[in-house]
């Protein structure tokens, strides 16, 4: 029989694990740590995930569907170039809640790169936000609001190399030095999207 | 008294706490675990470096040494946007030895993120290596190779995030797939750099 609060696969336990990747890094979430900072006990923890990984792959999981949702919401106004800067600045580290998404992030992609477990889901969502990026600047293109002959499927993964390389060197930045290389950066980068000047 | 091989601030120690990164990821390594690889004592590790903390910052000055070598080989060509591309093909995971170097780049600027001491660190070298960029930008703009409108300084922050997104976005793809998405993202961003077709 499914246990009670099956459907949100133990999201207090979810939420727990979350704010350890924050603001301690993928070192010091274990089993044991979320029992302790959801305040149950460690065979609670264990009835939901079998393993670290588990428990790692599902709480990014859960981070993410918190962040389609905040994506649905500002995606769902008219395509234009100053809706596809706030869809981006949504993944930036520029308030304390975004930082610690762009934290989980981090934590993840790096584990992900030696836990093989791990790898095969973060590359197919990378795939997925590359392709939805690329159906943005599509309806752009057709909109007349980009350069007519951009290459909307290679500035899609343009705008996510950039995204996440962005996110990592602002997270070792004061929060005040951010804007500045955000600007720099993706600003330049969506204001050339119209063409040669 | 200084011990023997001070100058090289314990470099056997740094190869096994390398490997450990590189293989294993942040949460591997540990004191013990480097002694283990090393194949010393505890107590010699301890020697060396007092803290974790201070062994992963003196490992990712050395791995950046080593780098810093390989750079020096390929920037002696004259100034190119060919040039420019060998250089920045050399950040990329593109095969065994570059794979290792960028895992350790990864675990460290996802403990970076958590650990404050090392986060000054990690800062200053990406403000260095933009820099660095700038000036390669600038010499390449004074010899015609690349528009004569292009904001370098801009240019640079971009080169550097895009540089280490799809070195985060190549670690979780098979190394066969990684080319691709490399010439898509960074092949294509330095062609533009000779302005509109």
């Amino acid at each position: 029989m499914a246990p009670v609060g099956t459907q949100q696969r133990g999201s207090h336990l979810l939420d727990a694990a979350l704010g350890l990747l924050a603001e301690e890094g993928f070192a010091a979430l274990t089993m044991r740590s979320v029992a302790a900072r959801a305040d149950v006990s460690l065979a609670q923890v264990q009835y939901y995930f079998r393993t670290k990984a588990e428990l790692v792959a599902a709480a990014f999981d859960h981070a993410g569907n918190q962040f389609l949702a905040s994506l649905h919401t500002v995606a769902a106004g008219e395509p234009s170039l100053e809706r596809l800067r706030r869809i981006v600045w949504l993944w930036l580290p520029l308030d304390p809640e975004r930082e610690k998404r762009a934290r989980v992030w981090l934590a993840y992609a790096a584990t992900a790169a030696t836990e093989t477990s791990l790898a095969a889901a973060n590359t197919a969502l990378d795939a997925d936000l590359r392709a939805w990026f690329a159906e943005q600047l599509d309806v752009l293109q057709h909109a007349g609001q980009i350069h007519p002959r951009l290459d909307t499927v290679g500035a899609a993964a343009q705008l996510l190399a950039l995204i996440d390389g962005v996110t990592v060197h602002c997270l070792v930045l004061p929060i005040g030095d951010r804007p500045a290389l955000v600007d720099r950066v993706l600003g330049a980068w969506i204001d050339h999207l119209t063409g040669p000047a």
